[in-house]
Parts: C-alpha cells; sequence; structure tokens
C-alpha cells in the first residue's frame, strides 16, 4: 500500500473517527484506526468502532497502491496532528514473519518533507466489520434540519445509564417535519424542524406509522461534530432498521446501536393551557441566573421567581448560609403574581440552547409544570418541573 | 464602610490577588480577601496571604467611607467575576452580635445596576498581617528588565520540593545587570538582563558582596503575572532582608519568603570553550523536536542528534518498541561530526523560552554538558546535560 495526502484532510479526518476509539479498548484491537486506501475511487477511508459507536471517515488522496493495515490510533493522531502542512505518503510493508504462526504485522513508513516516521500496523482482518444495515429504512434529511434537532435536545438527555432509554435523543421522522425528544425526569426538551424528508427505500410494504428511533447521546454528540464539518444544505442519509441505526454524510459515515425500550410517552406531558405568560430578554435572564446561581444551594441548585405584574417583572432570589442574592428582570407579564421556583442549572441549561434574543416562560400554578420557548424561528419546547418551595 | 468601584478594576485586582489564597487553607482566615478602603486616598487594597505568599493590590474607587472587612474569597470572586461592566456599590454594616462573647461578623452588601448581594464577613483584625521589611535593602528595577529574566530562568527550576533551593530562582542584582539562575540538576538556565539598577537604600554602611536572593518558583510566576499587567518602562521596587523579599509594582505588592540555604555555584558548570557549533532556525528544530518526542521513551524521553557537518545539517532520530522517528534540520555546522543523546523535554523547554529566531548549539563532546543560547537580543545560556546512548 502507498498513498500521498494533505496532512491537513489526514488532521480533520483522523481527529473525527478518532472520536469512536474507545479510551479503554475492551479488545486490543479496538484501540487501532483501520486505514483503508481505494485505488480505484483515490479514496482513504479511516473507520474507529468501540462497538456501539462505528465513525468511517474519507476523503480523496493520491492512491498509489491499495490495501489496508490497522495502525494505533493514539500514537498516529499525535504525531500526524503534529505534521506540518504539506503532503505526506504514507506506505505499508508486511513484516518477516519469525515464526510461521506468529501473527502477520506490517511496518508503516509515513514521510512529510523533512522527516519520517515508522510504527508496527497489525492484521486488518481482525478489525471488526462496522454493522451494515439490508433493508430496513432509508431517508434523506438536510444537514442543517438535523443539526437544529440534535443542539436543541442533547441538553435534557439523562447522564445515569440506569435510565436506559433516557440516556439519547427520541428521533420521531415525519413527512414533513422531524422530532427530537429528551428527558431526564426533570425536564424535558422537545424540538421539532421543518424539513422535507424523503423516503429513498423501504423494505416495509406499507409503513402506516411514523419511524421512531431513540439514539445514544454520545452518538448525537459525535454526529453534531460531523455535522458541523458539512455544508448545512447537503443532505444526510439515514438508515436504520431494528437496533441499528446509521448516518451516511459525504465526508464521514456514522454507526450506532439504538437504545431499546418504550419511549415515554412525553406529549402528554406538556400543558396546553397556561395562566402566565413571561417574555424576557434571553441574555439578561441569563447573565442573572448565573450570578445568582453562586449563592444558590450546590446541591439543589434552587433559584426562586417572583412576577412582579405591576412593575413588569420578575425578581430572582436566592437565599443559602452562604448569602442572599436578587436580581431584577424587566419583562412583560401576563396573568398574576406568583412564586415559582426552580433548579437554577436546568434553567440556564434550557435558555443557553435557545437561539433567539427573547423568550418566553409559561407557568400555571407554582408547583405545575412550567415551559421555556424561544421566541421566533427556533421550535422548542422545553419543559421544567419547579421545585417546592420552602421557607 | 462604603464605596463604589468599576466591576471591570474589582475583577482585575481580585484575580491577581485571590493567586495567594491558598486552595486549602491552614487556617480558615486564609481563604479570605482583605478588603481595606482609604478615604483619605481613595484607594482599595485586597489583599491574600497564604503566610509564605502575600499579594496586595490597590486601585482607585470612590470611597464614602473607610474600613476593613475580611470577605470568603472564592465566593467573592465568583459572585464579582460575573457582574455585569459598570459601577458596583459595596457597603459593610455590623451584624447584631447574637450574645456578648459571639464572634463580631460583617454584612457585606453588593449592588450592582439590576442585583442586590449579600454574605457575612468576618473580623479583619484576624487576617495575618504581611511582613513587612524595616531597614534591609531598597533597588529599583525596570520591569522590562524583571520580566525577561523571570521569564528566561523559570523553567529550569526543580518541582522536586526535597531539593529546597533549587525550587527557585536565585536572583543576583549586579550594579548595571541582574542575572537569574535556575537549575533542577539536568539543566540549567542563566539569564542576564542589562539593567540600571538603583540603590535607594541601605541600612549597611557598606555593602562589598552584590546582592544575592533565591525566590520560590510560586512566588516570580505570581510575579510574572503581575508584571505583565504593569507597563515595561516602570520601575518594580524590592525591598529585601534575610529571609523576606517584596516586590512593589504600581498596582500590586508581593510579598514572599526567600529559600534559605548556598545556591550551587553555577557558573564553574558552564564551559568557556566549545569544539562544536551549530544555528539553527528556532521554530523548525522545536517543532520537529515535538513530533518526534511523540515515539521517544515515555520515561526518559531520549531523542538523538547527529551533526552531519558535510552536509551541513543536524538528523533527529529516537527507536523505542512503538517505532522509529527522523527528521533533518538544515544546520550551520563547525566542527566535527558527533552524535550527541538528549532528554527531549528539557531541549523543547529551553528553545521555548528563546525569543529570538535563530539558536546556537554548543557542544564538545557525547558526555560533556552542551549549551542552548538565542542569537541576538536575549543574553540566555541554557546548559543541558546530555544523556548516556545506549545502543
Amino acid at each position: 500500500m502507498k498513498l500521498t495526502c494533505s496532512s491537513v484532510d489526514l488532521q480533520t479526518h483522523l481527529s473525527l473517527s478518532c472520536r469512536a476509539v474507545p479510551s479503554r479498548p475492551s479488545h486490543p484491537i479496538l484501540g487501532n484506526i483501520l486505514l483503508s486506501a481505494c485505488s480505484d475511487t483515490q479514496q482513504i477511508h479511516l473507520t474507529a468502532f468501540n462497538l456501539s459507536l462505528g465513525i468511517k471517515t474519507r476523503f480523496l488522496a493520491h492512491i498509489e497502491t491499495g490495501g489496508q493495515v490497522t495502525i494505533p490510533a493514539k500514537l498516529f493522531q499525535d504525531i500526524v496532528s503534529h505534521l506540518p502542512e504539506g503532503d505526506i505518503t504514507v506506505s505499508v510493508q508486511p513484516e518477516p514473519q519469525e515464526t510461521e504462526d506468529a501473527d502477520p504485522s506490517w511496518m508503516i513508513t509515513l514521510t512529510h518533507a523533512s522527516g519520517r516516521y515508522q510504527f508496527k500496523g497489525t492484521n486488518p482482518e481482525d478489525f471488526p466489520q462496522l454493522p451494515a444495515i439490508n433493508g430496513g429504512h432509508s431517508l434523506q434529511i438536510p444537514t442543517s434540519s438535523l443539526s437544529e434537532g440534535v443542539q436543541s435536545s442533547l441538553v435534557a438527555t439523562s447522564t445515569d445509564e440506569a435510565k436506559q432509554v433516557l440516556c439519547g435523543v427520541h428521533l420521531t421522522v415525519q413527512p414533513d417535519f422531524l422530532e427530537f425528544a429528551a428527558t431526564d425526569g426533570h425536564r424535558l426538551a422537545v424540538a421539532q424542524t421543518a424539513t422535507q424528508v424523503t423516503e429513498t427505500e423501504t423494505t416495509d410494504e406499507a409503513q402506516a406509522e411514523p419511524t421512531q428511533l431513540t439514539i445514544p447521546t454520545k452518538t448525537l454528540t459525535e454526529l453534531d461534530r460531523i455535522l458541523s464539518t458539512s455544508k448545512p444544505e447537503n443532505p444526510i442519509a439515514l438508515y436504520y432498521c431494528q437496533g441499528q441505526v446509521i448516518f451516511d454524510a459525504q465526508s464521514a459515515y456514522l454507526t450506532s446501536r439504538t437504545l431499546e425500550g418504550q419511549y415515554p410517552e412525553y406529549r402528554a406531558l406538556i400543558p396546553k393551557k397556561f395562566k402566565n405568560h413571561i417574555t424576557v430578554e434571553k441574555r439578561q435572564l441569563l447573565k442573572a441566573l448565573e450570578r445568582i446561581a453562586i449563592l444558590a444551594d450546590p446541591k439543589n441548585k434552587v433559584i426562586r421567581l417572583t412576577l412582579d405584574k405591576k412593575n413588569q417583572h420578575v425578581l430572582l432570589t436566592t437565599a443559602t448560609e452562604n448569602g442572599t442574592g436578587q436580581e431584577v428582570i424587566p419583562a412583560q407579564i401576563s396573568g398574576k403574581d406568583l412564586e415559582i421556583a426552580f433548579n437554577s442549572q436546568y434553567l440556564i441549561e434550557g435558555l443557553k440552547v435557545t437561539k433567539t434574543s427573547d423568550i418566553r416562560l409559561q407557568i400555571n400554578e407554582t408547583h405545575s409544570p412550567a415551559i421555556l420557548t424561544p421566541l421566533g424561528g427556533q421550535n422548542l419546547t422545553y419543559l421544567l418541573m419547579p421545585v417546592q418551595i420552602t421557607g
């Protein structure tokens, strides 16, 4: 195998694919990157796989002789990340075997303008194949819709692995929109992105139900990273069948298991009507919350909101043994005066995923769920359970 | 006590002084900042002290009523760092004492345009006084000279506290230059900065010997931070006597213990003559070393330099069980062909403190010390002990 490529291309694609290399591989081979070079397509493929998430990136190079080899991922990435801009040549030669039953190995030589590095690669045949999807469904989704939905919902997923299906985002594909839902039991984010989804292929004769998948947080974090390198107007192909999903962007291909189990019926949790509507400038509220959260109880992080309709402002307060804090935020308030308390972190995280300059907070009573929505542009409903007010 | 100041001024000075707040205070009071406001000078002083290093910063404010109080440093800094730009008011009121023998406490109220924070402060009389120097010596040193010397030498200090005097920089004050020396036993950095030192005061009748002080690494790291906020042409006043040193920049005042004990006679270690002189482009050598160091043995980090006089280049090589690397660097070489090995980290760190585009490496034999010097401008001698070449 022999090829020449740009060091920048190799750096970019290696850093994307290496995200799927496990930090503590359960099998030594998973600590490697599979490098495949195809002389017909003049493409390099870099594949990493932690048995749950797989990332394969591809880019053009000058392939003199095709072939494949597995390379220690960390070492390879360390060296490549320090290479100067310019062309680099990778050549791979089989190593003479000392005994007949020894594992075959390869010598990889990486040459740039002023230096040369050599290290051993192992048998590419030992590298597990990424799961393929035969049959099942296939859709085309614009990058921007997928990206917006993922970014709006990821924050509300659970990090507690015992909560299984809550450790992911639940995606519902409708013909003219995508819905992304995530909840950790304390808050719920539901984002819709209007889009023209094209069903390109299905093996089912008739599909009455909309497609529903729960995709792990880690997968979507990596997908978001890959999408950020794609053009927003480019379509992403999505393939799925029982237990597996594949996202295929032009330059990278991501495969992941899905989370099995019934996702909660979250739509029923969102109140249809509210008695109080508060509109505030998002940045002002966010900055005030970040200040006041410093004095909130480190355990439950409670801050209290007092709606003052007469003065058209919201009072944020906190009081712990460390001290007390209050902030006054001008607001448009309709409804009645009311006190309600939230976990400040959940409120801050919800505000951070809104992308509009103003937001609306809708509240019924002190003990019933409230929702936060951006005003204009972004279709996101962020539901928050209030915290019991004591004292 | 009541005062108004700019939030930006408070943020800047608090972050400088808080560097002397110990992360785990041996006495609770040391986890505080002493805030003093003087109505005569209209200045705020912020003082932190970990019993070894003390930092007092000062800035102008509008002081309505003077006074002082100690404030929990972390909480205060957290809140202040989140304040919006603008004026803030600090007022301090004594708290009613519940019993007669209870410790007195103060309520601190911090008010900005849209919010108010209150927390308790404790007795400023419990805060230890920063060491003062009565008598002793006093010098005026330009900021730029001090800063350059500190930055060039700090890297070579030891981090092993058992090595005592080596955990600091040895400063020698001569009438027309300062000399900064640091060594950890593996390398030695000696920097000289030409300057007009003004001896402003001394209580000794005659001082035949030049001033010599060994100042702890941590002190100089913080001094460097303070100097970076001062104008290069401003003078710094240096006061010292047995065991103590004080640096007085206009906006901040730093006091520190010095390290006691005889500093090694380092000047004798620097060879006067060399057989081999190598001039190379610094950036090229540094980048090549950073690449090749990845493949060096993680324990001793050895890389080998081969001088090739005929081809006027230096070959850098490394070989471990992980793989081999080589880099070729064009160089002007006078002397003879030679192989020598160094700890790559020490060489990299030495190169990083040089500020010139070209550097010179001077070598005698494979086993004798080599020196690295920047070419032009900066007066630095960085001596490196070679590593035994094996195999």
